[in-house]
């Protein structure tokens, strides 16, 4: 509180009169963040000054984000995720040491307690889409093979559906899986190639998506979590460079070093020995994983 | 969209990338204020880090302040208020010349179509408080008296609560009256000495206002909103200097200019000739209106 103004509110001190009331037997924390988030949001409104009618249109955006959201539904996530903060939040909790793989968002449709699978395996079980092969190795960043590393993957359907968008429609686990690495630090499977979907856009984040002149959807992707003992586990996708959306994901997942090349196998000799049902995609791509810190 | 990148998303350009994809045919107007909210909630993000846990209470808060808001309740609008938002933008869409009375917040308790009553009426219905007289002029800038000026004023009872918080139990249009000046621009109504009370405190920001160890009151005060021709509209309050709450309103609704002397009259010739029943409150405040723009 400024003894001249004695805590009155003035357009000048206003982010200042706010914070002064915060108690100073506050939790450090809370007061750092609410004091920041305070500045931030004065400074946001003094930029814009907007209308009466335009805050009201704020609160009430607001309002009904909040009443979107369910038990399995999470419109105020949906919001974060298109303003580009979820990334955000995701970036800075996971600077990664050069040369290591980089991180990007779990999203809303991992399943703990998926079935461990032998290597090879395939996770495709509604038969539905393009066969695909998907490999490479896990290394630690001085280029080592890692052993007994949980690679947990899942990934859509050729409709662009999770399993747990169609229950009844799809397989239990389709498209889930489970892999351990051996001593040679490699994994394989099969799946389907994925393709890209929409985020859910039937609330008030999907109407400010259309005002923004911009679509929902997300670009073909694999999503892994990578756990090993003495690493930091790597929450991250792979991508499909070749999507149409590939430059303007929905939620702005999409690192450089994520894109995969998903390259169709056309070669008689590799389907003869690998697929002999006909030809496939194969996408093969390394992860690098950071040493605990 | 930075050539170098292709538009994916870097925890140093994360605001300009997603600026980026607002597309040039949105609503210009609409793309300056999500383009602002973007770089504003960016940089707090990034002074705040917050941690995933962090970010998902963030989520959690946002998520039952939407829930707790309903027909009657507005958790969000109490939420800009307790932020010191609502009165920013008061104060950023009522910049008066100097000389002209200071606004302050509407609030939630303002009703339409009161009746209209003749100077010297008494509004406290409920014959419960302090009786107290109220009174001043209405004056233009030039120091000029107004005439036809219509006054709305609304305030609580002893007990702290509008008549629509307690109907059945206050009289309808309670502490409640409109008024016109006459030519001399003069007004003077009885009502009752307001009282301090709280904003409704049992939801999601309630709680933060006690985890920020601050209270929910708001200082006794009187609502106006008055009206003229040729005069910019003035919604106000006046204010109890002498209120416990009064540096420290929940809303920072106080202004120093909106602080009117709370007296009590107990000279013997004032009461025989007022208010026979005893001794009473005064107050006295001019209004100032700007011209219309």
């Amino acid at each position: 509180m400024t003894e001249a103004n004695k805590g009155y509110f003035t357009e000048e001190n206003s982010a200042d009169v706010v914070i002064s009331r915060i108690a100073e037997t506050t939790d450090p924390r809370l007061a750092e963040v609410v004091g920041a988030i305070t500045r931030h949001l004065h400074a946001a409104v003094k930029e814009i000054e907007p209308t009466q009618e335009e805050w009201l249109a704020a609160i009430k955006f607001l309002t009904e984000t909040g009443h979107k959201s369910d038990d399995w539904r999470q419109e105020c996530i949906l919001l974060s995720d298109i303003l580009g903060v979820s990334m955000l939040v995701d970036a800075i909790n996971n600077r990664k040491p050069s040369g290591a793989s980089e991180s990007t968002v779990l999203g809303p449709f991992h399943v703990p307690d998926v079935p461990e699978l032998p290597m090879g395996s395939n996770i495709c079980l509604d038969g539905k889409g393009h066969p695909m092969q998907i490999k490479g190795r896990i290394l630690n960043t001085e280029g080592q093979p890692l052993s007994n590393v949980k690679i947990d993957v899942w990934q859509t359907n050729d409709d662009g559906f999770y399993d747990v968008q169609q229950k009844g429609i799809q397989p239990d686990f389709n498209l889930r899986g489970v892999f351990r690495t051996g001593d040679d630090g490699t994994y394989m499977f099969w799946g389907a190639k994925p393709r890209f979907y929409p985020i859910p856009d039937d609330g008030p984040v999907g109407k400010l998506l259309g005002s923004l002149g911009r679509h929902p959807y997300r670009p073909a992707h694999l999503h892994y979590i990578l756990e090993a003992e003495g690493y930091e586990t790597l929450i991250t996708h792979i991508f499909d460079p070749d999507d149409e959306y590939i430059h303007s994901d929905a939620v702005f997942g999409v690192k450089e070093s994520l894109l995969a090349k998903f390259d169709l196998i056309e070669d008689p000799d590799r389907i003869a020995k690998e697929h002999p049902e006909g030809p496939f995609y194969e996408v093969e791509h390394d992860f690098v994983l950071a040493p605990a810190s």
